[in-house]
């Protein structure tokens, strides 16, 4: 067994809109999958309101206890879009406007009526920021340190992600094998205790679901170590199999 | 204007399948609507891994500075689920088998092959804990001070909500009203800014989308009062009509 450095990242969703309920927020589940194959785990996220100092607390304590800190939303061009004078104030450094976000911006509305007071908005940053390229919209993503500012419309975002992949240093991914089992997780809690104990680095998760009336559930082992994550599935197949359950690959 | 005292609750998603991006959650949205029908605001959200100091530092930190703190997830029957074990750490109290909870287990549970060491993992509660019914599955949640433990299983969750409807204390629900227009938001950004300014009780939420190719957004206007949110929609309708924007009731 090697031991790897295991790299985390922090989410702060900003907005509203989340925790009013209006909005299904996507970019927890996104950004966690992304991470996922950049060798990242999702350590912890945060949503919330767009109200500065809040985001002002989360973001100096993720930044701090994570390698990478992750904002979405809160950088489009209304009033209500406050990320960008919140994370310069945690960071103590100015506003300023990027001189290629604009550039960006003039362009892209160069057939849209052009660039305005609330389209130059979306080109204010943190001082000393670099841009994150957005292959969908005109306005740009910003990195600054360890932190990487994205929209918060889910497809933009996504775009945002694509242009970061394979930039970020990660450690090994972490690999994930599923098996399930039309079985009340109950039955099973101690044989995946004692399964999960047997191999220590591994981790198993169990998923319990109703589904076409029957009760059933999904276990999910993690590894960073293909050989250590097969063993462990292999070891809690067999458990399940003695019992007299039968098992389904790849989950129900 | 009536002012109101306004009641805030936070929630704490727990569990690795939500950060490993394996689970989408679905009980953000799901507390937060139901939050703004008893009068409560969902203020802040975090979620943690299945790791008890985590979990222990999120619940003291938000349920002193909320009127109310709810978590979903980790109190199923496997080793992964250690909810329980965490909360009563936070509060300093003991885990104890609650005796209506294990005569509900046991009940539940009779033609199912009976209680056993997993089972009645889901009776553990902290000392001088209530349960809420949980009128889906026969593990019930938990009321102790002023937190609710909720299911992670988004319509078990569901259910946990209703058997609380009416029971908590809130201030004048949030109301909301939608407008809609096609139009990038960008071009109304001042527009938005100035209603809302004149408007002082009421906020202006701008949330841009982009569908059947093109570009537009919804303006929903948030207040504790029916009068005042109404009177700022229409200042903003006509804010855009003036403009040249036609509008869409109810958002698009």
């Amino acid at each position: 067994m090697t031991a790897h450095r295991i790299y985390t990242a922090a989410l702060i969703v900003i907005g509203d809109e989340i925790l009013s309920g209006r909005t299904q927020d996507k970019n927890i589940a996104q950004i966690a999958t992304w991470l996922n194959v950049q060798g990242i785990r999702l350590a912890e996220v945060r949503v919330v309101a767009d109200v500065q100092e809040s985001i002002v607390e989360a973001v100096n304590i993720l930044r701090a206890r994570n390698d990478y800190l992750f904002t979405t939303g809160g950088i489009g061009p209304t009033h209500d879009d406050i990320t960008v004078d919140a994370v310069s104030a945690a960071l103590g450094v100015d506003v300023v406007h990027h001189p290629k976000a604009v550039a960006v911006l003039e362009k892209y509305y160069a057939d849209k009526g052009g660039v305005n007071e609330g389209r130059l908005r979306m080109a204010r940053v943190p001082d000393g920021a670099d841009l994150i390229e957005n292959r969908m919209s005109g306005a740009p993503g910003i990195q600054i340190e360890n932190m990487f500012i994205m929209a918060g419309v889910p497809h933009i975002t996504a775009g945002m992600l694509d242009a970061l992949t394979g930039k970020l240093k990660g450690g090994a991914p972490l690999l994930s094998a599923t098996v399930g089992c039309w079985i009340p997780e109950s039955e099973v809690a101690s044989l995946l205790r004692k399964t999960e104990k047997a191999y220590e680095t591994c981790q198993i998760g169990s998923y319990p679901f109703f589904r076409e009336g029957k009760v059933g559930a999904n276990f999910v082992v993690r590894s960073t170590s293909q050989d250590d994550m097969e063993a462990c599935l292999i070891a809690l197949i067999k458990g399940l199999n003695d019992d007299g359950y039968e098992t389904f690959p790849d989950g129900i």
